[in-house]
């Protein structure tokens, strides 16, 4: 079938010419999802390759490559992957593809795809832990422990209940966050150019067409958004200082800021300077526009609080992104159309 | 009316007598709460006592007084406030009484109320705080950016969802965090010998008979009880080390301990004997054996964290404490039994 056209579609040749194949996994994958790939019959291979070893080609003789973030999937490392004529598979396992020149994959007809769905619960979750930690200032009340101070008179906080809680962008993470922050008893609104207010109203969100507009009205703002032109320096100064300093019920619980999304979105200057002017009484970032973030100012702040990208970093996401991958192999080594796959 | 009967009883002397009163507030109260009791006629006086002129009767020429912990309602405190013949009324401004002589009171007549449903909401948020804080590895996140590291690989946690949640105690505060935890996804059980299984599983929880059951079936556990000699040292080495470390699922989540209520509940020598020796996987406590906690060595382990007992510490708790203790101070005025009189 289709031997005389060796490119006549990519699912055509690896998947049909190829039921079973020889997938590397450079970054590691969870024991589970390697005895899935394993039992389907194919061969896994658990490696690490240097950069070089990935330019010299490492991978040209195998099927597919698994990476996470650590390997870098350049146009020169996918030209020399493609050299055995066999790569025809990048997966991410994770969400962000910063890592894989996706044009050069195209150019190469290789798939790639990613898991995005598996670390939103994690993400979820984590979002509502630091609105928590954030208005009750429980790192702060831990850092005082430890400092053998008892300094309960000034670790007053505000509840999440009845306040308005403004999410940008309305992507699963953010409806998961949602769903939780209204159990809270928040008020959520939101603002997504790609989500129709019909969508968000089903869920119980108001949806706001200006995004200075959801500033305007809420005390508490997370970010859900992927990184762009558009949504760099989203949270600015200038809609800091337009967030409203009380909740709808009149509660002085002042503005706080969270993004567990992507770095970038939030100009931290500008947060530094809000919470030292009292434009925001707290902030908590899992992401940040360098990282590692190392000797950023802003860390050092008393009401910041931050976690080292760890918005996927549980037991259970790594599973799933694993398992999610097994199984995207799975299909493509069927000759399928995986289902996340990016190009 | 009664005039001849000089204690007749203590609402008709202090209430049909005196309509309006002469209220001291000793340890602070919300603007909000001040100016409901100013507008229905009463007088507030703002002020702090020593222990030495509380002995002396300061409170003497006062209808009632308003405490919060500070101000020590001993029985010489309570004798000399009664040698004017006035005071009637004793209200505590949040839920324990440890500092007012309840006997004493009673056998001086004097009504003792607290507000015990006004900081319910703000604990429950605490503790769902405290849960996703503990398993997601936030102050040790927040503390490894602080000194310039990004331990990312390092802080690996696991999800609420899909969990065991064990609430010793099924209360106003246990019944709020079940809710937001099957919010989560988290299976709800409970022990509480004075709650009927019915009314547990009307709330999705099942209930257990046996407390020990709790801790064989849970892998996160958060107390919700009053400290008694039942419930001293309720969780202690036995009872960590039965418990299970994987989730329903399998998820190796280990195990976690959160306690908002009462110290001396939770042994603190075996829960840090159960961190050192990984039987606990984390601990979270608001609430110590010994209060203020100073030097106690459980603070410094790394996966632990704490905050100074901060549970009714919001904004809207005082507001509510305070709003609260002014709608009984009138009812007290007006003659009526106030909803939450404890004698």
């Amino acid at each position: 079938m289709c031997s005389n056209v060796f490119w006549g579609t990519l699912i055509e040749v690896l998947g049909r010419e190829r039921p079973v194949g020889r997938i590397a996994v450079t970054d590691g994958m969870a024991d589970a999802a390697v005895a899935i790939l394993e039992d389907a019959g194919h061969e896994v291979v658990l490696a690490h390759y240097t950069p070089e070893e990935l330019r010299a080609g490492s991978l040209a003789e195998f099927d597919a490559v698994v990476v996470r973030s650590a390997t870098k999937m350049s146009s020169e490392v996918i030209q020399a992957s493609c050299s055995g004529g066999r790569l025809g598979f990048i997966g991410r396992a994770g969400v962000g593809v910063d890592n894989i020149d996706i044009n050069s994959a195209t150019d190469n007809r290789i798939v790639v795809c990613n898991t995005p769905g598996a670390s939103s619960r994690s993400v979820v979750e984590l979002t509502i832990g630091h609105l928590i930690a954030t208005t009750r200032l429980i790192t702060r009340a831990d850092r005082s422990l430890r400092s053998g101070d008892w300094a309960k008179k000034s670790l007053r906080g505000s509840e999440l209940g009845g306040k308005r809680l403004g999410l940008i962008g309305f992507g699963r993470i953010a409806r998961g966050v949602a769903e939780l922050a209204s159990a809270f008893g928040m008020e959520v609104r939101t603002f997504d150019p790609f989500v129709s207010a019909k969508q968000a109203e089903d869920l119980g969100c108001q949806m706001h067409d200006d995004v200075d507009d959801l500033f305007r009205n809420c005390t508490h703002i997370s970010v859900h958004c992927n990184l762009s032109d558009e949504t760099h320096h989203l949270v600015n100064a200038d809609r800091l200082a337009i967030m409203p300093t009380s909740a709808p019920d009149g509660t002085p619980c002042g503005n706080h800021v969270v993004n567990c999304a992507r770095g970038g979105i939030v100009d931290e200057i500008a947060v530094l300077e809000a919470l030292e002017d009292g434009t925001l009484a707290s902030a908590a970032l899992d992401v940040f526009e360098v990282e590692p973030a190392g000797d950023n100012p802003l860390l050092q702040h008393e009401r910041f609080h931050g976690s080292p990208h760890i918005g996927a970093a549980t037991l259970e996401a790594q599973t799933r992104v694993g398992t999610e991958m097994a199984g995207l192999l799975i299909s493509f080594f069927k000759g399928e159309n995986p289902e996340s796959a990016i190009n």
